[in-house]
């Protein structure tokens, strides 16, 4: 089955291929009388927008989004909300290969056993252009939340993680790695331009927090808050992992040490950790919101590997297109926009029961 | 918002309190002609069942299942399947404190602040309880897909890690902690027995297999395999985390060693590796289906933990009531029954889609 | 497929058979805070039990409804609200030629043909039977959104209608045809007998009201107010047919006798007329909402019918069970319940996007 | 609430303004390996649009679709396919009364109080113009069924009814009504012309028949076919009522006049009447489904109405645009693209739980 909307309430459907003529969403249920423009989007498209470093895929797309309805006089009119991005740097002839072998870690032979054809231009449907759509999606969502302020940055690369004593919210933004401590910032460009040169490939570590979040958001017991971002985060291309708050380190705590005691608070309770990531039975606690998703390494590399044809017989491919080194890095906005996107429709669910 | 179904095709909405009459399910969308009694119900509403070993908690429930609907002549027919528990053994003399004052780490606090009002015997609907509705609902999933088999066992407790080299599925059902690793299962004996002794609590991480789940199944783009999966794991109590596959540590892997080479084999393609965890564009390849799901500590803890009253007042609050000491434990058939219920919703979606 | 579940915020799960041990409802989403007991629910299904005069099916079901989750210290908690109505007088042995035959105009055969099965006792899941649950959904339902009060009479009987001029809503729940018009009362009284009498059945139109609704309830497009409103009532057993303010009449009629002006009133717009039913582009004028539902007449008579057996030999079927003379009469609640709970849901729906 | 998706398994989502660049339809859950081009879809746009003859609005508007997505060598792929009709002749000057007062009939007044603001061009949202969208989507479904067959006709415009003695399949598409019966094209010719002439509009009612709907298609009780066939018609713009098989004239017969005997025939039972119109328990019987459709006469008069402002003072209104004379007219592909869509989707549905 094909499935491709997300939300309950403030709901989006994404379309396109990778070497189709464009990509897009409708966003559905957004509020009315919100203003909204481009200018209110292609800024986070801009930050997931390929080829602006030599870490990046060198495929030159610029994202343009165009709004083709549910804005009228610069606001929100409450009906859907249409975005499209035209493709532009198409180059099919690089994935010839792929219409005959299966690139291992890619999604091509599960597309054929499911549907039995594919689109194999670029990945089709099953590359990670189609997050530029979310990332559209995203933006709207955000100006749904505004009290809410969604952050990620990359924590890890290849192993190599950042040291949260040096944590520096402003340097997120100063380098290509979206990183936040400036001497893993340094050590990671050395690294990510080796994996380059070699062909090879990094995975990665990304965190994100939202502050802001009141508390009682979410939506027990199938829709509790950090299912849905649980969902939402492990939809992303490559992403292996999800963890809330401590994760898996939680596992190896004593209920003594992972608990989140509380205290009378000038503006409600004040809570004394945060283990939890800022989310119990489901719901938000006030406090902000954590998480941690891994990224595997780009499954593209240009060492060959074993595989075999769409026929079944046996054969090498190795993955000449133009990759991302490193498809972590560019999944810092997607994950903002994933977050982004399930909290604003938590917004409106918490509005809908509760008032 | 309240939002108690899951799935998209084969459908289960549970209710009921930890301390109300009774809790249950209602499945919507199984297959007609099916074989269906207690009997396959029972057996593994047995394996959650409370107070079967000094290791869970001493609440005793019978948890005896009762088919109030959509079977006739021993035979599914295609209507919604009502599932019933009674609720026997509620002390709610024991949950007078919770009351008044918030648990630190239950969901007592996010209630409060979401519905401005909540059950508080036992926790309610945030109760662990309810997952016994789960299980039932797994039990006519596992009947959808005979095909397909789902086993999950306890990996480690409180940071202490089975011996992969000791993998024996035989022993997993031979000990009180479904731990495939006889050695470390008499370690597990002493360590809870301990935790249990002292008041305090351990967290688990769960691993579980699906075998037999054909190439094809999975929803993209926003019903991914690992993203419903994802979503059914993190939404059960005190989950934290969740890997497919090699999860976080894909994150530190390069592309040459993250890579599942394929061969031609005897039926369909062999696969050398599995470190995707059998899902590749959220679709499944035919190999096993790999996923691990990290538990906190049970947050109920005989050690006094400062808190806020329901006024908002500082205190202290120690909780009493009968609890399990490693509620991961339990949450072994919990998992199983949420694996099945996706994998069950994913094959008739598949099946919608693609005949 | 089965799809068991009614509503998009405010959604409820309907499960039982006939001659199954009990029927009932899960409504899902209702706000917290709302008092409720079994009182608030009782009469209303009062309203629709069988066996309350000589002009209903003579079956006796006490319909004592029982709320087992969802409530506590007497209000909603926000959490699913799980109703019950166990089923007593159920005389299997009635329906034993239902077994072997197909009963025209029921859905004996269609069920075969869908499910290759069916439990016949009673009509199973097809049994208006079930329609009990829908009206205890619709009692919780109307607590929902206490500003709106719905109300629905029986406008004709075999074809022979109320005439206006006499519509006394006094009269509606003064005689047991739910009828405001006390000649056509009496007429009735005659009609109904002489159909009961010979083995008949006669169909039934029932109109239904809602007064107290906003202008804005209403979800454009694909789930306009009008559009519910007609799934609702056409998916009550036995109805045909749905109409929103004149329906069909409005077909014959020009644009200038349709249209109804506005004018400025004391409080907000006043409308000259109501052609519209209180609908216009899918949303709620602030005017009454109207609709007329058409019933089909009991397809259960005692006159021999030509049919096939389930091996699809000829036969005849005469259907000896307990029934309703004009099934329609019965359908005022359900009819009332249905709009209760659309309304409902647009209410927090609405609430949900607009605030 | 905006709620612009409509379908359980084979889902389409709308967006588009009448005056807004562009409007569509992403049709998602569509089965791989579909032939599918333009081509398909184009012809049934043709059929929709307008300025065809002097009968309906002069709007001149080409409606060429494009396919921007999930299409791949030409045959459907399984993802998403987006379709696109871009608005050429809008002239927004001939709204600009309708931005000051509320034109009687049309949803002005129900957006703003829903919305707070509203597009007024054309209707915005609101405008019939959004059909061309459900009519492209309409064309995919009749491909994903194409064992059947649907057609619409209209059966009666301004109360003038064709006698079904002349009816004639072959005459539908000969003139401009979509009229079977030729005799009655004259007349309507007259008709319309009339009203045209004076600025007046008219009401129609659209019959529409779907054969090869094979017995078992159907998903009770809360997605029955009946219910959801209502819900779609219902939906589409000016429509106040539909009847299934007989409707309204069900409940003027006796139980015995309105059954459907059936008798042993050579390809499964044989039916000795229709009065049900295909559907029993909202499930196919394998007869023909046969639903009746009512349209409004057009609200769009020249005849001025009472109406206010929206600051809500008092005023006249003349609707001064291009309009239908009688919009039920071009209703009649527009209801045949909801019939197909509901079929599909509840073929889809069939085979996800009966197989």
């Amino acid at each position: 089955m094909s499935w491709n909307s997300f939300g309950r309430v403030l709901r989006f459907t994404t379309w396109g291929e990778s070497h189709g003529p464009a990509i897009g969403a409708v966003v559905d249920g957004c509020p009315p009388g919100i203003a909204l423009t481009e200018a209110d989007i292609q800024p986070w498209l801009d930050k997931r927008r390929p080829g602006t470093s030599r870490f990046t895929t060198q495929r030159r797309e610029p994202d343009e989004v165009r709004i083709l309805s549910g804005v009228f006089d610069g606001c929100t009119t409450g009906t859907p909300i249409s975005l499209m991005i035209e493709n532009v740097d198409q180059r099919s002839k690089d994935y010839s290969e792929v219409a005959k072998a299966y690139r291992p870690g890619h999604a091509d032979y599960a597309y054929d056993a499911k549907y039995g054809f594919r689109d194999h231009r670029g990945g089709g449907r099953s590359s990670a252009r189609e997050t530029a759509s979310r990332v559209a999606a995203g933006a709207v969502a955000r100006l749904v939340i505004p009290q809410v302020r969604v952050r990620a940055w990359v924590e890890a690369i290849g192993g190599d993680t950042i040291d949260p004593a040096r944590f520096d919210a402003g340097e997120i933004d100063r380098n290509p790695f979206f990183c936040p401590d400036p001497e893993a910032a340094r050590r990671w460009e050395a690294l990510v331009d080796e994996a380059r040169k070699a062909g090879s490939s990094l995975g990665a570590v990304i965190a994100c927090e939202a502050t802001g979040v009141p508390a009682g958001w979410g939506a027990p017991l199938y829709a509790k808050l950090d299912a849905e971002l649980a969902a939402a985060c492990m939809g992303i291309n490559a992403v292996k992992g999800v963890e809330i708050g401590d994760g898996f380190a939680a596992a190896s705590l004593s209920g003594e040490q992972n608990a989140d005691p509380m205290r009378p608070g000038a503006d409600g309770p004040e809570f004394l950790a945060n283990h939890a990531g800022g989310i119990a039975g489901g719901i938000a606690t006030g406090q902000p919101i954590r998480l941690r998703v891994a990224f595997k390494p780009t499954s593209s590399i240009l060492t060959p590997v074993e595989t075999i044809t769409r026929e079944g017989d046996a054969t090498e491919i190795m993955t000449k297109g133009r990759h991302d080194p490193c498809v972590g890095i560019r999944g810092v906005p997607v994950v903002e926009a994933m977050v982004a996107l399930v909290l604003a429709d938590q917004a409106l669910l918490h509005r809908a029961q509760c008032g």
